[in-house]
């Protein structure tokens, strides 16, 4: 068993979240919780109550690579869990194999479209900035496990085991995302980070298909109706730029892989208006204040006039779904599976004060520390969840108290 | 004929085409150009070439009514011409009355909501500030002419010409906005202020009836498909609040007076959008900056996030119709008519580099100061377009190039 110190960096939803089911395992030694809020760092650290001994809140900038290698060696943590959002992911990437750190994230470096065919041919693509790094990792002999929330994450661990452990071969894995959440008193409250949704959403959806590789489509393609387990109920999903597309054929092998995500028409048409007004974009424009011109991103004005997600929870009703639909042939029969994974908003607001959406990705990146504390997950290198066995991942779910599901369609 | 010196405050889009018209009438001795960003003053001043020499550049904070004070017995000011949006009419407003000199808007001061009711009752009015203080301007011996461009100006001119040479008896006065514009190159690219329209369009529209005086609705209430003169055919209109529901019953007997404004439904669902985000909100919000932490006004960013209406021009193809349908009895039988005002904006491109929409607004005050300069119009008090002859403005109109129409329903 490795001792383990952690340098959890955002105090956001996801980060608070992750204080609070750490908290009640014994694996990790300290939890340092940073943030460039440090009154949000505190504040988790001291939700915790009895339970707050093995951690502490500190202030820090994500985007000052100086200033988090500084944090990571003051008090000598071995591992940095990104809680932040994709804008600081190369930052604290670079701050970890400059400590030999194991690092963890939950969403990958951003890409760029392409210059000329941005809706057929991929850019830069989600996480190519960290993978042209693996070589680095590797010769370091520090491991950087990438995309480990739940979507990617564990939708890349039910591909492994659809792989591993239901077929013999896979025609297509599906990433199907969906949800019946609703918020009391508000019209409009997405239930995660409006920053990341607009990224995801508006940026050209990616598909693969082998033979073909990594291409693009235009967004919201391909939109079909997917029936969610456990009482949510059928969902218009359409393609998403996701993270499990670039991570899944990379260490799975199956002819087509999608991520298609539950919106609904209302979100999409609310978005593809932020998009038309420009109101999507991160580049600064210059607007008046009492202080005088200054510059400010129009995404960020978004997300500031909406309720951050993390404070809704009391007011949200419904589950929320992830999972992995994969279709292919076992024994030379047609198999259709999907794996999945249901948060009830009402229970995890009671068990843990954290709405479902945040919660769900939260518990996933502690599993994988738990993991990697034990020496059951061990690796060098750029890995995704699917480059681990996945079996030890689902059982450890389990007997966190949240389990899996799986359903023969 | 009185020698007039009028300080024109804004050199946008309207403020831009009021001195280009007004260069080439004789009627005033000056003309000084204020802005709160000089080098849209100088910009204006520069481009009238060899005409320039009765205009002058200053600066000024339209929202200090000190400096604006300041600046009109500076330059021995008589008229106070407002081409600024609308939070400035107050201060302006009252500067002018200090200097007792004569006061033209082209909208009114803004209205509020009732607080419990503010889709069936009227709260404070458009203009309610700015009548409240009529006895002063009476008191002073000097005039307020409020709502004096196209709509409200033109449109309550006709609404008093309707009533003095066209009707007996009025049934209904409907103010009706449309146009065919469109703009190269922009999905989304509204051909007037996006802060002015946001106002207008979302705020609970007005409607005045005989017996039950002003009350509310919903927003984009009452759609109807108006057919609009000189090619621009039928466009979807609702109701929306406008001054001259509040200006004409004041002057003119009606039994009903409304404005329906030409938006369609593209941009009726993309106002709506933007109010369920609530980015149509000036209060500030705190979004993050590169200076740090600032507070900015969500309307003012989607405002910088559309191109300035007033460069469009360049770009823009077809015409806009501002008019007054008018619905009565004359002589015993029944009557309806439509009078209206079309401008195309490849004839006030190539005529005064101006945009059709910003120069149909700006045509109309310079109309007016040159009636109140050779004195065929004159009065004290706050005083709406409907409280003077319309005859002379329809004549000076014709005369000035840019002919008005009527059409018998």
């Amino acid at each position: 068993m490795r001792v383990m110190r952690v340098l959890l960096v955002g105090a956001g939803g996801v980060g608070t979240a992750i204080t609070r089911i750490a908290a009640r395992r014994p694996f990790f030694d300290r939890m340092v919780v940073a943030d460039y809020d440090p009154s949000r760092a505190e504040a988790a650290v001291s939700a915790l109550g009895a339970e707050a001994g093995r951690f502490q809140a500190e202030r820090v900038d994500a985007g000052d690579e100086a200033q988090v290698a500084a944090l990571l060696a003051k008090h000598e943590c071995d591992v940095l869990l990104n809680a932040t959002d994709p804008r600081f992911v190369m930052p604290l990437f670079r701050a970890a194999l400059g400590a030999k750190a194991t690092y963890v994230d939950m969403a990958m470096s951003l890409s760029k479209p392409h210059p000329e065919r941005p809706y057929e041919e991929c850019g830069v693509k989600l996480g190519d900035e960290q993978f042209e790094r693996a070589a680095e990792w590797e010769k370091a002999g520090a491991l950087a496990l990438v995309g480990m929330g739940v979507e990617p994450g564990l939708s890349d661990v039910f591909a492994r085991y659809a792989a591993d452990e239901l077929f013999d071969e896979i025609e297509e894995i599906g990433v199907r995302d969906g949800a019946n959440l609703t918020v009391e008193g508000y019209d409009f409250a997405p239930s995660f980070s409006i920053w990341t949704t607009i990224e995801e959403c508006l940026n050209p959806p990616v598909v693969y298909e082998a033979g073909r590789g990594w291409f693009t489509t235009e967004p919201f393609s391909e939109p079909e109706v997917f029936d969610f387990p456990e009482g949510i109920g059928p969902v218009e999903c359409v393609n998403v730029e996701h993270e499990e597309v670039l991570l899944v054929p990379r260490w799975v092998n199956a002819r087509r892989v999608t991520f298609k995500y539950g919106l609904g028409q209302e979100f999409i048409d609310t978005l593809k208006t932020l998009h038309l007004l420009g109101l999507d974009r991160t580049e600064p424009v210059t607007v008046p204040s009492a202080r005088g011109p200054v510059q400010v991103s129009p995404r960020d004005v978004v997300a500031a006039c909406l309720p951050d997600p993390a404070t809704l929870g009391e007011r949200m009703h419904g589950k929320t779904c992830a999972g992995t639909w994969v279709r292919g042939t076992k024994d030379g029969a047609p198999r259709e599976v999907y794996l999945y994974h249901v948060v009830d908003n009402q229970w995890s607001m009671a068990e843990y004060g954290c709405q479902a959406v945040v919660w769900q990705t939260a518990i996933n990146p502690v599993v994988a520390l738990e993991l990697l504390a034990t020496g059951e997950w061990s690796g060098t290198g750029v890995l995704g969840p699917e480059a681990f066995p996945a079996r030890p991942f689902l059982d450890l779910l389990n007997a966190y108290g949240s389990p899996w599901g799986m359903r023969e369609q």
